[in-house]
Order: structure tokens, then C-alpha cells, then sequence
């Protein structure tokens, strides 16, 4: 990959200025307020693909948002890659809390990115991470360096559960066909200490209703006497973890992979400060089940977090209300072999068994995906592990991620190939917070070091 | 009280247009959005009373919305009779419940009121009882059958804890000298169950916010490692109760005014249909404290409930967040003899002391004040039975009630004088919820009853 370097180092400015046009775009795919934009996200995506280099781009309509799908050809005998990412973005509230407008982007600098880094929802997740791998493909085309063929599939719907593309992959697996996935959607540990993530977590996301009365009540005319929604729901939602932070529903933990001595001593060896993880977040403690590390518990441990709750008067001031209703968003984090299918049913039916009389209660899933591993002995880890070594100098680590990708599972299932995860986004990048924000260093970072995946990757492939 | 039947027959359209003109503005004390409509409805109140008859009507500036206080002076021997009201109103959402707009006051007949009710917020709580005043007063001075001296006291406070009426009573005894207090802003237990009201509720209502991280994160990147504030305030608020659903905050029930069996025996008779009070709140059991029935829950015993709770994604779709706080609105309904600031105090110290390390914890005191209880034997309770009795046919019931009127018991303090609570609405009136309304028949049989309440109270008084 000649020149990769200097050509970066040439247009900079203009890799930037077009990832900071991208973000100005508010493409949230939860919130249908915003359905034009994510539209005129997709065709934004498919011009720059064009412009890239493919030689075929084409948007395809779906049930919910379009996928922007490209390819670029070199020869029927060269292996292909998948270059999978999306284009929406989570909702940015609470607002407030952001020090510059979500879709209005700056670039500052920060202590862990003296470089400067680019703030606005999606400048990590998955915008700025996915025009990487579009600038890469511009240098490797620009300068005929591109060894293999290329396809793109872009989405609109990643973060409300990616429901259309999954139909999309199983009616495609002819025009999807591809030697390995690579994905750039996840972090590493740190500037100096690049990682590739090998494991995600599966999701299970449901929402949760309890009804009591039939209206709004007076709570001095009815309080004590009738059971109070929110009162019940903080019961139900206490008691699905025991006093060892376990989660209670029963069967949850059936199919949970349980990891060796050695893998988890393997794991322990990874950097981690726990003084500096509490101060980052200003607390006092972590707070987790018991028996596993801080790392353990976000990796490869499930869990079950109340992602939103409300009910009752919640403006200014005072109302002494007993509510008909309370709602909760509940979301639980699957590790390999959990089934989110099943889990979300496991719930279902034990959240509605523990309703008590006086309450009617509603489990409605919103969506999932399985959880996954990957091997690093594959083809695929090798290549990236090399890229690695090549531009930042070090092997990386191989790391279980707490998040989820729900759809990768599904494309190894039925596109039978695998996905390699090569993320330069850090932890304190803030993706799905405010302030969320991508290094200007990772973001060339990872332009240059994709070429040289495809490069290995062409080399090793037999 | 000659003709007084034939006066509201040959008016009654215009006290109902009246009535409805005074509902039209949202005088909403809770919300600082409606502090000019809470003004103008303190104008309207004034205007209504010189109209009535009253000598001097002056709007009295407090540090929050004006006092209204007019009166009318007949002789320095004859008693004098206090009417306390409140033109503020609670909040009215959830507006999507309201089959008509809150502020647009319709009339349309009832299963419990066949003559029409009037919809509206405040329709029954309090502008709809407290005009019945004013109308009645309107009565006997256009008549000249006033048999004593009148005061009015109408504040615009009422439900945001009536902090300021407090100060200017302590301010104002002189002006506020009284031989009785009268108040209609509660209920009869049915149109042809007259009760009166001699227990009212103590209150005390807080607020808490839980704070954990100090930003919003990502639940698959932190899930399972941080205490999640949602959870934390789930597991926090769900302890407060015990498997008795007896109330678990230490010393909360030191003070708890015990009552003997007989008095038990003799609440009991008053006339109550589960199954009825079931069907109407489309509820498939009642809940609340072992040991005490519904009657006694929502009457004789404290009470803890939250009002509102909110944190994390509450918009469309999902969000895999674990917020940085999470907050809640929790009222305690009190008994007589609980003191509410000491009771607000214990809370406060116990909620604190329950939080587990990783969250911090803020408990805000938002208002409160004592229970009450009025004696049967009083000259005011006995006029107030017999203009019952004149104008129902029946002997009204001594009731106590849920609710709160936290001013009763300053009053007394302040004022040396006991309170009569008349209250003309029915529990179905659904003061505080969506579709408020007050009976038609209620309003006038109010403004009927109240007149004769001066004229045996006068008669009686020594």
C-alpha cells in the first residue's frame, strides 16, 4: 500500500470536511420525526460510494429505511470483502447535556485525543467509523492498489434492531456473497493499545406496561387502597435481580457459556484500572454481580438494565396522582449461545407471572439478535492482526465487546462466512451518550490501516 | 331562607354559564407556563365577589399567586362565618385521556348525574364548590336574609402546598378573626348519602433523584459493570414496603393515631360495595395495608405512593442507555397526630441511608402539612347536619377522608377556630384525573344547603 501516508496527509482536510457534512444529517431511525433525513442519509452514502470508486451502487428499498449496496469488481478469481456499517444514528437526548448541538459538529481537542476529535451524534457510531472504510476504498481505487473485490452494505435501521436487513441478507446471497465481513462498529482499548473485538454480546429489548385502575386517581381519596402502577413496577423490576446482583428469571442462565480459569486469566491480562474506570464515571464503587470482574461483567456476562421507566406526573411542581399507568424499557445483554428469542419469552412469561392481583401487565419484545464469537485463528483475524502490527506498530488484543451487533450472527448463519470486527473507536468516545465524538487521529488511523487488510487478507487467502 | 329554592330555579342557567366562564382559563398553580391565566382567574374571583355583594374585595399579594379577600359586615354582634377556597387548579394531563378538552367546559349527563355534569379541570376541585359560595352568598344578600357576617379566603395555591396562605394567616389574624371556618373542597359518599367530612389526611411529598454515572452510557459497554440509577431507584422504592405493605421507614408509624374497635365498627357501616368499587375502577382486587379495609386504607391509615417516576429513554422506539439519574415524586398521606415535617425528616434519613454504594442520592422536601379532625359535637357541625337535613331530608354522615386539605390544621392553630367541611362532589367526580366534572345537581344543591347552614350556625352560636 505505497504512498498510503502521504495521500492521506494530502486530504485530510477534505476527509474530514465531508465526514463533518455526513454528521450534520440528524438520520435517527427511532424517532420517525426524522424519516427524511435518514432517506437523504442513504443517498448521501450511495454519491460517496460513486464517487469512491464503486462501479455499481444502488439504493434498495426495504419495509422500514433502504440499504445502500456497492461493489467494486476486480476479478472473479480474487477473494471478495463485505464492508457492513450503518448510516442511522442513536437519538441524542438528553440535549442538555451536550456542550455543542448533536448535529451541528466541532472539532476539539481532548485529553485523550490531543489531535482533536470531531463531536456530534454518530461521529463514532457508525457514521464516522463506516466513512473509513469509504475513504479507503477512494485511495485504493485512486492509486489501482485495490487487490480484491469490495462490496458495501449500508443500513438505516442498526439501531432500532436491524429487522429489514435481515430479510434483505436472506433474499440475497447470491449478490452478497463474500469470502469475510468486516465490520467497523465497536473500540479498541486505547490509542497505544489496539484491540480486536472477537466476541459481542446478543440482545433481548422489550417494553414493559402495568395497568392498574382504569384512570388517573386522587391519591388521598384512593391512596393505600388500590394498587399504584409505578409501586408495583419498581417491585416487579427490584426482584429480577437477587441480593448477588443474579438476574431472577428463571432458565435465564441455562445456555450461558462459561469461560475456563485459563480464558478468564487470559482476559484479566488486558490493561484496566479500576480507580481510573470510577473516576472517569464519578463513582464510588461499581456495582455488578458478584464473583466476576468489572471487565467480566461487561463482556461476558449477561445482564438486564431498565434503559427507561416512566409514569405519573413527571412536569414541574407537585400532582398527587395515582396513575392507570406505568411503562419501562428494559433491555437485556445475551452472551454466545443465549438464544434472544427464547430469553425474551423466558421474560415474557416470568414478568407476567409475578404481576399481582390489582394490576394488568403487558410484555411487548421490541427486537434482539444473538450474541458472537469469532476465532482468531481465521483467515480474516490473521489479515487484521497484521494491518494492525503494520500501521500502529503492536499485535492487537483480542477483546469480548459488551455490545451487540444483533445482525452478525445472522449474516455467518446465512451468508456462511465470517465477520471480522476492526473497531478504532474508544470507550470514552461517548457513543449513545452526549458529547459522543471520534478521534481525528483514529479516523485516519483507520483509513490507513484497512488497505493493508485487504492486502493481507488477498495475500493469506487461498 | 324563604324562596331560596325558587331564586336558583328562576338563575340557574346563569350560575352554571358562570361557573363555566370561571373553568375556561387554566389556572394551573403547578406550572409557571399559566401564571398569567392563575392571575386573571384571581381577578375573575374578586369581580365575582363585589357582584355578590360583598362590602370590600381586595387581592392580596403574597411571594407566590395573590390571596382574593372580600367580606361582608352586617353587625359586630352577630357571628362570623370564614369561607375558605382555593381557584387554582391541579395539572390536567394526561390531556390524551380527556374525551374534552380540559379548559373547554362541557355539560352532558352522567349514570350518577342524570340532570348533567359539568366537565372540566376544577369543575369540582375547587372552582365548581367553591362558586357555590358565592352564589349562595349572592342569595341572601339579594334577598337581605343574611344572618351574619361573612369572610372570604380564596387562595390560588392550594395544589402546590399552600406555603404563602400560611404566612399571610400568620400575618392577619385580625382580619381573619372568625367564630367558624366553612370549606367545600371534598365529598358525600352520594346524592342521596349526604355525609360530612370530620378527618382529612396529613401530607408530605418529596422528591428524589438517584445520580449514577456521571454521563449517560452505553448499556452494552457498561451494562452489568455500573449501578444503573433506574434500577437502584427501582430496588430503593420497592423496599419502602414490606410483604404486609406495611411502610418500612423507621419511626413512621410512632405517632399513628390507633382507633378503638368501636370506631372501626362504626366506619364500617357506612354503605360500601367492593365489588361495585372494583367494577368502577376495572380493577380485579384491591391492595393495600394487611389487616385494614378499603374503607380504613384510604381513610384511617398512612399511606406512601409515588406520584410520578422518570428516567432514561422514554421517547419512541428503543435506546440502549443506563442513564446518569433517575428521579421520582413520592407523597405519604398522614393521620392525625404524624407530624409532617418530622415524618418528611424520617424519610429523608432513611431513603439516604438505603442507597448503595455507586449512587448518590438527593431527597428534596416539596410541601406538606398535618391531618385533621373536626368533633361532632361542635355548634358548627351541628348547624351544618341540620341544613343537611333540611335540604337533603337526611342526617348526613360523619366521614373521614383520604384527602388532604393541609391548611385545616394551621388554621386551627392560627385562627383558634374550628373548620366545617361541606363538600357536594362524589368520589366518581374524578377530581385530579382526566374528565373532572361536578354534578349539576351538586352545584345547586350546594348553593341550596349553605344558606341554611348560616342560619342555624347563627341561631346555635352563643
Amino acid at each position: 500500500m505505497n504512498a498510503i501516508q502521504s495521500y492521506i496527509k494530502q486530504h485530510k482536510e477534505r476527509f474530514i470536511n465531508e465526514l463533518i457534512d455526513l454528521l450534520k444529517i440528524p438520520s435517527i431511525s427511532a424517532d420517525s420525526t426524522y424519516r427524511n433525513d435518514v432517506l437523504k442519509t442513504a443517498e448521501a452514502i450511495k454519491k460517496s460510494l460513486e464517487k469512491a470508486g464503486c462501479d455499481a451502487v444502488e439504493i434498495c428499498t426495504t419495509d422500514g429505511y433502504p440499504i445502500v449496496y456497492g461493489e467494486k469488481t476486480i476479478g472473479k478469481h480474487l477473494p471478495t470483502v463485505l464492508i457492513y456499517g450503518h448510516y442511522d444514528v442513536q437519538p441524542p437526548d438528553p440535549l442538555d447535556l451536550w456542550k455543542s448541538p448533536p448535529f451541528e459538529p466541532i472539532t476539539k481537542a481532548t485529553e485523550k485525543h490531543p489531535d482533536g476529535a470531531i463531536f456530534a451524534r454518530g461521529a463514532c457510531d457508525d457514521k464516522g467509523q463506516l466513512y473509513m472504510h469509504v475513504k479507503a476504498l477512494e485511495f485504493m481505487t485512486a492509486t489501482n492498489q485495490i487487490p480484491c473485490n469490495v462490496k458495501f452494505m449500508i443500513e438505516g435501521e442498526e439501531e432500532v434492531g436491524s429487522a429489514n436487513l435481515a430479510t434483505f441478507v436472506k433474499n440475497n446471497h447470491k449478490k452478497l456473497a463474500n469470502d469475510v465481513i468486516l465490520i467497523s462498529d465497536t473500540g479498541m482499548i486505547a490509542n497505544d493499545v489496539p484491540s480486536i473485538t472477537t466476541g459481542l454480546r446478543g440482545l433481548s429489548y422489550v417494553e414493559v406496561e402495568v395497568t392498574g385502575p382504569n384512570r388517573d386517581l386522587h391519591s388521598g381519596l384512593y391512596g393505600g387502597a388500590v394498587a399504584n402502577p409505578i409501586n408495583i413496577l419498581t417491585k416487579m423490576i427490584a426482584s429480577l435481580h437477587d441480593e448477588n446482583n443474579h438476574i431472577t428469571v428463571p432458565g435465564f442462565y441455562d445456555k450461558v457459556e462459561e469461560l475456563s480459569k485459563e480464558e478468564r486469566d487470559e482476559m484479566a491480562k488486558a490493561p484496566f484500572n479500576l480507580e481510573n474506570y470510577k473516576n472517569a464515571l464519578d463513582i464510588d464503587a461499581v456495582y455488578g454481580e458478584k464473583g466476576f470482574t468489572t471487565n467480566e461483567r461487561n463482556s461476558i456476562r449477561p445482564t438486564l438494565d431498565v434503559n427507561g421507566i416512566w409514569g405519573g406526573y413527571i412536569g414541574e411542581g407537585a400532582k398527587t396522582v395515582i396513575p392507570s399507568k406505568a411503562f419501562a424499557k428494559i433491555s437485556m445483554r445475551l452472551v454466545p449461545h443465549q438464544d434472544w428469542d427464547e430469553v425474551t419469552q423466558l421474560f415474557k412469561t416470568h414478568f407476567e407471572s409475578i404481576a399481582p392481583k390489582g394490576v394488568k401487565v403487558k410484555v411487548t419484545p421490541h427486537h434482539g439478535g444473538q450474541g458472537y464469537v469469532t476465532p482468531i485463528d481465521s483467515v480474516g483475524y490473521r489479515a487484521a492482526s497484521k494491518a494492525y502490527e503494520t500501521t500502529f506498530g503492536k499485535t492487537p488484543i483480542p477483546q469480548r465487546s459488551g455490545g451487540s451487533i444483533p445482525i452478525v450472527a445472522l449474516f455467518e448463519k446465512e451468508l456462511k462466512s465470517k465477520t471480522i470486527l476492526m473497531g478504532f473507536g474508544l470507550d470514552s468516545d461517548a457513543i449513545h451518550s452526549p458529547n459522543e465524538h471520534f478521534g481525528i487521529w483514529n479516523y485516519l488511523k483507520g483509513i490507513e490501516t484497512i488497505p493493508w487488510f485487504y492486502k493481507y487478507f488477498t495475500e493469506m487467502f487461498e
